[in-house]
């Protein structure tokens, strides 16, 4: 075990990782990019860097649930960047985290939209509850504002917060 | 093989599934929940049911690597999103498909406001191209009207181009 590491994480290697992402201006407009195959029925396969992942339907919806839906995946996602952000500025400000979990609750209202069952609608995400459970060796007030902070700056969540522009197209092959 | 079977799907028993959710008024309202764990550095798990996902940050940011970041999960699931919506749309109407693909690009800016290095921006998502493309038994023209209203209906699509409440607390344990 690293005598210098703090979450598991070494803190002097961290701030060196973070200024050397700083030291490359193109590295601001951060860019991301991934493919999806069709596997079969309702299945597909999304491609990211060296990584892949699978999502299919739930039974109701005449998948066969091997996988998370699209939707799981957005609200965890949210989970999950909020986590590690939280365990990331905690750890830059020699915060101890001893137990850490996030709790989210959504609704969407119209769901019909997407099935074909009504017109109009929005489909996506009303609202997200987001709920952090944390343990750690540090004054309240500081946790609350760690947490505040991580809230501003989580890229999922100004991503869903705010509105993306989407430019769809279709390339039919012959 | 079901005789029935269009793109691996019985078009009646997929009718059939959908009319059953639409008989239940409160399905319009779709509601999800997750949980994030801390496993341990930056790594994470997702519980959305009975599914589970992980989630790491890259090497560059003191990660391990092991699993996609969050924000990639969110585009990858833009993309199964809409081709899901597009092979359910397409098989209700009765189009083979025979082979699909989504692309995906995006670009943030600015990401220096999550690795605290820059006070204001905006590090989510600010646009995202993203392109389908199909072989399919249909003409051109409805294949463009089956993704147009895909695009237009889709979940995760709607989640990305509308601005989602997030209502995010913390609760400090002891």
């Amino acid at each position: 075990m690293n005598p210098k590491a703090l979450n598991g994480l070494d803190v002097e290697a961290m701030r060196m990782a973070v200024a050397t992402v700083g030291a490359q201006p193109e590295a601001a407009r951060a860019r991301k990019a991934a493919r999806v195959r069709w596997v079969e029925r309702l299945k597909f396969r999304a491609y990211v860097r060296n990584h892949t992942f699978e999502v299919d339907e739930p039974s109701h919806l005449a998948g066969e649930d091997a996988s998370p839906t699209s939707m799981e995946y957005v609200l965890g996602a949210l989970g999950t960047c909020l986590a590690t952000g939280f365990v990331f500025n905690a750890t830059q400000r020699g915060i101890s985290i001893r137990n850490l979990e996030v709790a989210l609750e959504s609704a969407q209202d119209n769901y019909f939209t997407f099935l074909g069952l009504a017109a109009d609608g929005h489909p996506g995400f009303d609202e997200v509850a987001v709920k952090l459970y944390v343990q750690a060796d540090a004054e309240e007030a500081v946790i609350r504002e760690v947490w505040e902070h991580t809230v501003r700056t989580s890229p999922v969540g100004n991503s869903l917060g705010r509105s993306v522009t989407i430019r769809a197209e279709v390339d039919v092959v012959p």
